[in-house]
């Protein structure tokens, strides 16, 4: 077996901590680091007295902190020497973020790369893992190896260090309303008297349509063609005022109907009534 | 080959004209109508001279019109002899108008049984159909073989008419809630420049969550536990702010993700940020 390069993970909350794991498993020498001591028990990795310290134990560090200002106001007074160092943020953040703190870290010599991770905490070291990074060629080129014992896909998105973190909110995007209308979904059949696990064989069958209708919409949209064939915008207005008029009724907060409404709404008076869905993408942008 | 039964259908939407196909092609002798006439073309079906002649042609009429209002105000004027003929109702409203209607046709001596269709119009007569129903079991039980003959799973899932209505606006709510975000976060993503099938791959491994996280929902909901061991609603909260601060950056409608934001907001106020994401179903309750 080849020697691993050491690797210093900063923070150990919850994803931090199976970061460190999953790379002490794969036989990188780790060293790990918290603002507050003491939180590297049942790690197989040495605790450092300082993020000094930290930093210098490993060429490649791995940082996994509440924010990005939990990053740079760590690291700002440190008088640490980055030399060939790579600095790796997979804590999460906004596209403009990433970009300023890119910006940050030029300045201070420190090459930086963003990442951000999709999968939660236990797939971290499995194959189910999948981290997005954004940033320099030579930046990641240093840190893929690294990068490639968290198990799974890892993918450089391009030269832009702010395409992690700009793929991650649209995915989060996605996932946090699909969240909300799953429990919004419950909420309303609880309202009348529908018990979840008797929703739940159906709404698992309205769920499993995502996959094929996000590549779908996503092939419409970069055609700019938006068949009406299987479902129109207009039917969906109808749809969606049954749906808005229910939760009303049962005094529900109807926010996310009412937004997703208006843009329909708005859709319909633009003419493109008899449009597929995907064609709300558009009407959104303001085209 | 048994012969089979007559039976009716009321309006020839896109929908209808599927049902009256999928039963012609059952060996259903069947009778079709449409408020304006000459829509029967390219089905095998007779087109009715009058309303009367459709009710009177079979014992099962299927009605999908517009909405619950054009069918009572269709059949308001009829003087039919409904006999022991069953109406069947597959058109889209909510549980209140379902009662109403069952209130409505009792009261004119109509056997009436309320229904929704769950699947889109090219699903119909393929095993892959879901049609819920609800209404008196004397009056499922007249209709369950006509209703069978639309392929897939036909559901009875009560007495209460509202039923079927109530699982139908509960999951429309969550497709219609799923499809915003779907069409939102390709809308980010091409604020950000990323081209809709490059975001696709990882957006339909989302998607590829719900199902899983959805019976899982359902267990919590009616066991009335919400373990935060995978996420929690402080987490998420996190999330949706770097989501919409990115959106709302680029000038996007926020609608929906601040009204599922302020739900976690509020769950959190009331001290269920450690708890997992299905609390928030309560939290809509006010529970």
């Amino acid at each position: 077996m080849t020697d691993l390069p050491a690797v210093t993970v900063l923070g150990l909350g919850p994803m931090g901590r199976a970061l460190a794991a999953a790379l002490a498993a794969s036989g990188h020498p780790t060293t790990v680091w918290n603002r507050s001591p003491g939180k590297a028990d049942g790690l197989a990795a040495r605790e450092a007295a300082s993020l000094a310290d930290a930093v210098h134990a490993s060429p490649v560090v791995l940082a996994c902190l509440v924010d990005y200002a939990a990053l740079t106001s760590a690291l700002e007074p440190l008088r640490a020497d980055w030399g060939d160092r790579v600095l790796v943020n997979l804590g999460s953040g906004t596209p403009a973020q990433a970009r300023a703190t890119t910006g940050w870290a030029a300045a201070r010599g420190i090459a930086y790369l963003d990442g951000a991770i999709l999968t939660p905490t236990p797939t971290i070291g499995t194959p189910a893992a999948v981290v997005l990074c954004s940033g320099g060629p030579d930046v990641h080129a240093a840190a893929a190896g690294t990068l490639a014992s968290l198990g799974g896909t890892t993918t450089h998105l391009g030269d832009d260090p702010g395409l992690a973190n700009a793929y991650d909110v649209a995915l989060l995007d996605l996932f946090a309303t699909a969240v909300h209308g799953v429990v919004h979904a419950f909420a309303l059949a609880a309202a009348e008297h529908v018990p979840a696990t008797a929703l739940a064989p159906f709404a698992t069958g309205i769920g499993a349509l995502l996959p094929e209708m996000i590549t779908r919409f996503a092939r419409q949209l970069d055609g700019g063609t938006h068949p009406g064939d299987r479902s129109t915008i207009a039917s969906a207005g109808s749809a969606i005022r049954h749906v808005t008029a229910t939760a009303r009724g049962h005094g529900l907060d109807t926010g996310a109907l009412t937004a997703a409404g208006a843009v329909i709404d708005r859709a319909i008076a633009d003419g493109h009534g008899a449009d597929g869905l995907s064609r709300l993408t558009r009407t959104l942008l303001g085209a």
